[in-house]
C-alpha cells in the first residue's frame, strides 16, 4: 500500500523481527570492548541499513494521505517509530562517540510491544486491578524502608561499606526482598540476620499477593476478551441464528477461535474426536473418496464423531486462511444435553445436506455452498 | 474543615503525599556518614517542618469537637499519627544523637497504608485463608527446623563458620528456602548438597502453595468488595428500579464502577465501542453538534454502539468528578439474550428521550434532567 | 481427661506450642560451640523436662482403655509421638554425644503437623493434582539433566572445581533452576551462560507452571471443604429447615463459619452492617438498653442494617464460645432477590419475635429461647 | 506381546524407571574426575546394557508388524527411541572419548516426556495461552535490553569485567531480572543500583503475569480434561441412563475419577462417610458379615453413609484393577436438593437390591451382578 513501507502490514511480521534482531545483534558486536575494524564496520552498516528501514518505515506511515490515520505521530505506536529513528542520529549530531550512540538502537526493542496483539490485554488488568497493586506496592515500600533503618542500625557500624547509609542500606533491602539475593551485603549480627529472615519471608507473601491478584484479574479479563473475538464471528454464521438469544450466549463462551494458515491439516483420519468445528471465514476441504467435498464459511463438520464417540473418518484440510470456531466436546454435550432442539437442529442439517449431496454420507458435511471439488 | 489540618480531606492526598516523600528524602540525606554541614542542616529543617506538619495535623484531627471521631487516638490512624509525631522528639529528648533519632522518621511510611483503599482488603484475605496459610508457615518451620539440623551436622564440622551451630545454620536454611541465596554459606559435602537441593525445589513448593492460597482468596474477595461497591451505586440509578431483583442482582455482579475527575474523556468519536455507561453520580456532556448535551446522574449513554454493533458517533465529557458504571458488550448481549425486557427497556427509554429533545437523534441520551448546554 | 496427659485437648494448645518453643530454643542453645556451663546445663534440663512432658503425654495417649483410640501408636500421629520420645535417649544409650544426640529434639517440629488443621487439606490437594505435578517435576528433572550436563561439558575443562563432575554441575543446575543463585559456580563461556539465561527462564516458568497447578487445586479444594463444614451447621439452624432444599444448598455455599471465643465483639454499634449471622451453637448478647436480650442457637441476628442499609443500632458479644455463620450483604441480596420467600420469613420471624418480647424493637432478634439477660 | 520389548506395556513402568535412574547413576559416576578403574568398568558394563534393553526396546516397537503402528519412527516417542539409541554409538564410532560420550545418555531423560500422561495438558495450556505468554516474553525482552544497555553505559567504565560489553551486561540483566542473582556482577554507581532495583521488582511482576496467566489456563483445561475422562465412564453405568441428560452432564462435571490397583481398601469400617462410589469397571468387594457381598461394574456403594451422615459400616476392598468414579458429599446434596428424583432413584435402587438378596442390608450394595463371595 505504501510505497516506502516494506514493514507494513501483516504478511512483513517475520521481516520485521528479523530486522529487529539483526540491529540488535549488530548494537552488541558493536559494544564489543577491542572488536576488529572490519567487523565494527560491518555492525555499523548493518546498523544504519535498521536505520534506515526504520526511518522508511516511519516517512511512509506519517505520511498524511487519503485513507491514513490523522495524527500518527502522536498515537503509541508512531512515538516508539519516533524514538527508533531520531535519537541515534540526533546523538551522532551532538558529538556522543558511535560506540555509545548506537547503543540507543537498543530503543528499537519497544517495537515488539506493537506488534504483540495481547499486551493491552495486561495492560487493561493492570489498570483495573490497579486499586489491590497499589496496596501491594505499599506493602512492599513499608517494608523495604523499615527494614533498610533497622538495617542500618545494626549492621551500619560493623559493616560501614554494607549499611553505612539509608542508600546502601536500601539496596540490599531490596535485593532482599525481591529474592535476587547478590550476596554483596549479608548481616553479621543476630539482631540483623533474624530482621533479613522475616524480610525474605514477607518477600514471598508479597509476590503471592501480587501474583494472586494479577491471576485474578487476568481469569476475568481473558473471559471477556475471548467473548468479545467469538461474538463478532457468532453473529456471521448462519446456523447460529435458528437458536434462541440464551443459547447463542452460552454457545458463545464455548466456543473457542481458531485463526489457521492455508493448508493445515484440522482433522485427522483415525484419530479421536474431541471437538466440532464451524468455520467463520475462509474454506476446507474434507479429503472423502472418490470426491472431496469442500465447505465454505457457515458450514460445520466433526460433528459425527462427537456423536457416534467414534474417530474421524476423513482429513479435513484448510485451501485458503481459514477462521474456525472449535465446540469442545465436553460443551457440546453439556449444550445438547440442555437444548435437545440443538442437537436435532445438526442432525437435521446433516441429514438434509445429505439428501442434497449424491453421495454416501460423508463424515463431515457443510451447510451451505458445497462443491465438488475437481 | 479543621484549622490547623491542611492534610485533611480528599483533596490533600498529593500534598500528603509530598511530605512523605520529602521527609524520607531527608532523612537518607541525613543519614550519610559524612554529609556537607549546609547539607545537613537543611536536612534537619526539613525534617522538622515535616514534623511540625505531621503534629498540626494530628492535633486537628485529635482535638475533641463537635463532628469529630470521638476516640481517635485508639484507632489504628490514630495511632500511627502518634508513632509519626511522638518517638522523634522523645528520642532527641533522652540524649539519642541526632543521626539516630532521625531514623524514626521511617515510621512516617506507615501513614502510607492508611492512604491506601485496597490494604485492608487484603488483610480480609489473610484473615479468612489463615488457616491454609497457617498450615503453609507450618511446613516452612517444619523444612526450616529440619533442613538447618541436618546441614548442621553434615556441615558443621568442615565450615564451622557458616554451619557450626545451629543459628547459623538457620540463617542459611532461610535464605535458601525463600530462594534469597546469598552465597555467604554453601554446603560443601554430597549429602548437604542433596539436602540443599530438596531445600531449593521445597522453596518453590511452598511458595506455589502460598501464592495458589492467595489467588483464591483474593479472587472470592474481590467478587464481594465489587458487588458491595456496585449495590450503593445501583439503587440510585431510576432506570434499574423498573428490573425484576434477580435481574438488578446480574446486572450488579457484571458492572463496572469508574470514578473519573472533571473534563475527563469518557468515549471518543470513532472508536469502537464496547461499553455503555450509566451515570450513578455527577453529569457527563455529549459533544454533539451544533447543541451539546448534558446528562446527570440516572442517565444512560453509549447503548448505540452497543446496540448496532458500530463506533462512537460522539466524544462524551465529565463536566464534573463523575461515578459510572461501565457495562462491557459482552455482558450486555448476555444480559438483553436472557432478559429481552431489558433490551426493550434500554430502547423504549432512548425513543422516548428522542421525542421529547427536539433534536436529531444524538449518540447518547440521558434519562432524566436533559438542559441544552449554554 | 488423662492423668498423665496435661497436653491432650483442645484448651492445651498454647501449652504445647510453649513446650515446642522452649525445646527448640534449648537445643539451639546447646549447639553453640562453647556454650557456658551453667547455660549448657540449663539447656540440658530444659530439653529433659520437655521429653518427660511428650513421654506423658505418649503414654497418656497410647495406654488402652475405655474410650481410647485402638491402634494409636500406629497412626500419624502416633509416630510422630513415638519420633519425639524415643531417638534421644536411644542415641544417648548408643554413646552419641550429648550435644548431638538432642539434635534430635528438631523432631519435635513435626508435632506442629498434627496441630494444624489445614494440612489435610493441602494433602488432598497434592494427591488431587498429582498427575498434573508430576508433569512438572518430569520437566524439572529433564531441564536439570540435559543443562548439568552441558555447562558440565562447556565449562568443566576451565572451572575442574565448579563443573568437572557431574554431581557439581547438577548442583550448579538445582541452584540456578530455582532461582537460588549463590554465586559459587557461575558460567564463564558464552554458550555456558546462554544455556544458563535459559535455565533461569525456565525455572521461571516451571515455577509458574507449579504455582497455577496449586492455585487451580486449592480453590477447589476450599470450596468442597467450605461446603462440608457448613452443611453439618445447616442442618442444625431450625430457620433453615423452612426453605426448599436447592435453595438451602445454595446458602450454604454462600455462608461462611466463624468460631469465637467468649466474650468477643461481633457486631459494634455505628459501624456500617455488611453482613448477617446465624447462631450456629453458642450465645450471644444483644446489648440493648434497659435489657440486653440474649440470643441462643438457631437465632439470627443482623438483618437489620442489611434491610435498611444503615448501621448497627447495638453492640452483639458473645457469652460463651459460639460457632456464627455469616451471610454477606452481597449474598443476603442476592437470595432475596431470587428467593422472596426467604425476605418474607426473615421479616416474619423478627416481626414474630418483637411480638412475643415485650421491648421495643430490638436492633438484632434470637429465633427461640430468648431470656431477659438479669 | 513382542518378543525384543520387556519395556512395552503398563506393568513394565517400574521397570523402565529403574533402568533410566541405573543409567543416569552410571553416567553421573563415569563423569567424575578421576574414577577408579574397577568403579569405571563396572559404569560403562551398565551403560552398555543400559543401551542394550533401549535398543531392544527400540527395535521391538519399530519392527513392522501386524498391530504394529506404522510410522513408529516418525512419531515423537519414535524419536525419543532414536535418541537415546543411536548418538552414544555414533560419537564412539567418531573417536570422541568414552567419558564424553557417554554423557549422552542423558538424552534417556526424554523418555520420562512420554511416560507422563499429564504432559499434553501442559502442552495445550502452553498452545491455548501463546498470545498472553508471548506478551510477556516481549516485556521480558524489552526490559532486558534496555536495562543491559543501561548497566552497559553507566558501570561498564567502572567494572569492564561486569559490565564492558553488551552481552557481559545481558548476562547480568538475566541473573536479576530471574531474581538468581549470582552476585558476579552487582552495579556500584547510584544510578546503576536504581535501575536494578527497578529490574528486580519488574522481575517479580512479569513472574506474577506468567503465573497468572498459566493458572487461569490451566484451570480451563483442567475442567475440560475431567469431563471428557468422566463422560466416556458415566456414559459405561446403567444407573446414569435413567437421569434426564441435564442432571447426567452436571453429575459428570461432579464425578471424580479414580484408579485403583487390586486389593486397595476404599472405603473403612468407622471413618465418617464424604463420598459415594460408582463402579465404572473392576470389582470390589463389601466386608460384611457372615457372607461378603462382591459388587461389579455398574454396581454402586457408601450412599448409606452420606444419607444418614453417619459412619462407614464396612470395610470395601477391590478384588482386581478397578475404576471408580466418586461423588463427594457436597455434591451429592446440591445433585439430590435440585433433582430429588435422584434421591428417590438411589433409595429405589438400594431397597429393590435389598428386597432380591435375602440378607440383612449391606452397608453398600451393588445393582447388578451380585455373588455370594466363596
Amino acid at each position: 500500500m505504501s510505497p516506502f513501507g516494506p514493514l507494513n502490514g501483516r504478511a512483513s511480521k517475520p521481516l520485521q523481527f528479523l530486522t529487529l534482531a539483526v540491529g540488535l545483534l549488530a548494537m552488541t558486536v558493536l559494544s564489543m570492548p577491542d572488536p576488529d575494524a572490519s567487523v565494527r564496520t560491518a555492525a555499523v552498516v548493518v546498523l544504519w541499513c535498521c536505520l534506515a528501514i526504520y526511518a522508511a518505515d516511519l516517512s511512509a506511515k506519517a505520511w498524511p494521505r487519503a485513507g491514513s490515520q490523522p495524527n500518527y505521530l502522536s498515537s503509541a505506536a508512531g512515538i516508539i517509530d519516533l524514538l527508533a529513528v531520531l535519537p541515534i542520529p540526533i546523538a551522532l549530531l551532538l558529538g556522543v562517540p558511535a560506540q555509545t550512540a548506537w547503543l540507543l538502537a537498543s530503543l528499537w526493542i519497544l517495537k515488539l510491544a506493537t506488534a504483540v496483539p495481547g499486551l493491552s490485554m495486561l495492560g487493561r488488568v493492570i489498570a483495573l486491578e490497579k486499586r489491590a497493586l497499589g496496596s501491594v506496592i505499599v506493602i512492599f515500600l513499608t517494608i523495604l524502608v523499615l527494614a533498610s533503618v533497622a538495617l542500618h542500625v545494626l549492621e551500619g557500624p560493623a559493616q560501614p561499606r554494607q549499611f553505612g547509609s539509608l542508600p546502601l542500606s536500601l539496596w540490599w533491602a531490596v535485593t532482599t526482598l525481591s529474592s535476587t539475593g547478590y550476596g554483596d551485603a549479608v548481616p553479621q549480627t543476630f539482631l540483623g540476620r533474624l530482621i533479613a529472615g522475616i524480610v525474605m519471608i514477607s518477600g514471598l507473601g508479597v509476590f503471592g499477593l501480587w501474583t494472586g491478584i494479577l491471576a485474578t484479574g487476568f481469569a476475568a479479563e481473558h473471559r471477556r476478551r475471548d467473548f468479545i473475538r467469538n461474538w463478532d464471528l457468532v453473529t456471521q454464521v448462519p446456523f447460529f441464528k435458528n437458536l434462541d438469544p440464551p443459547t447463542v450466549i452460552e454457545l458463545t463462551r464455548m466456543l473457542r477461535r481458531l485463526d489457521l494458515a492455508e493448508r493445515t491439516v484440522i482433522v485427522r483420519r483415525g484419530r479421536p474426536g474431541d471437538c466440532m468445528y464451524f468455520i467463520a471465514s475462509g474454506e476446507v476441504e474434507v479429503k472423502v473418496e472418490p470426491h472431496p467435498v469442500k465447505l465454505a464459511a457457515g458450514a460445520f463438520f466433526g460433528e459425527m464423531a462427537l456423536l457416534t464417540g467414534g474417530q474421524r473418518m476423513a482429513n479435513v484440510v484448510t485451501t485458503q486462511p481459514t477462521t474456525l470456531l472449535a465446540l469442545e466436546v465436553a460443551d457440546f454435550h453439556t449444550l445438547t444435553a440442555h437444548h435437545p432442539e440443538l442437537a436435532r437442529a445438526v442432525a437435521a442439517e446433516a441429514a438434509r445436506r445429505k439428501g442434497s449431496s449424491e453421495k454416501p454420507s460423508p463424515p463431515a458435511k457443510g451447510k451451505t455452498r458445497e462443491r465438488k471439488s475437481r
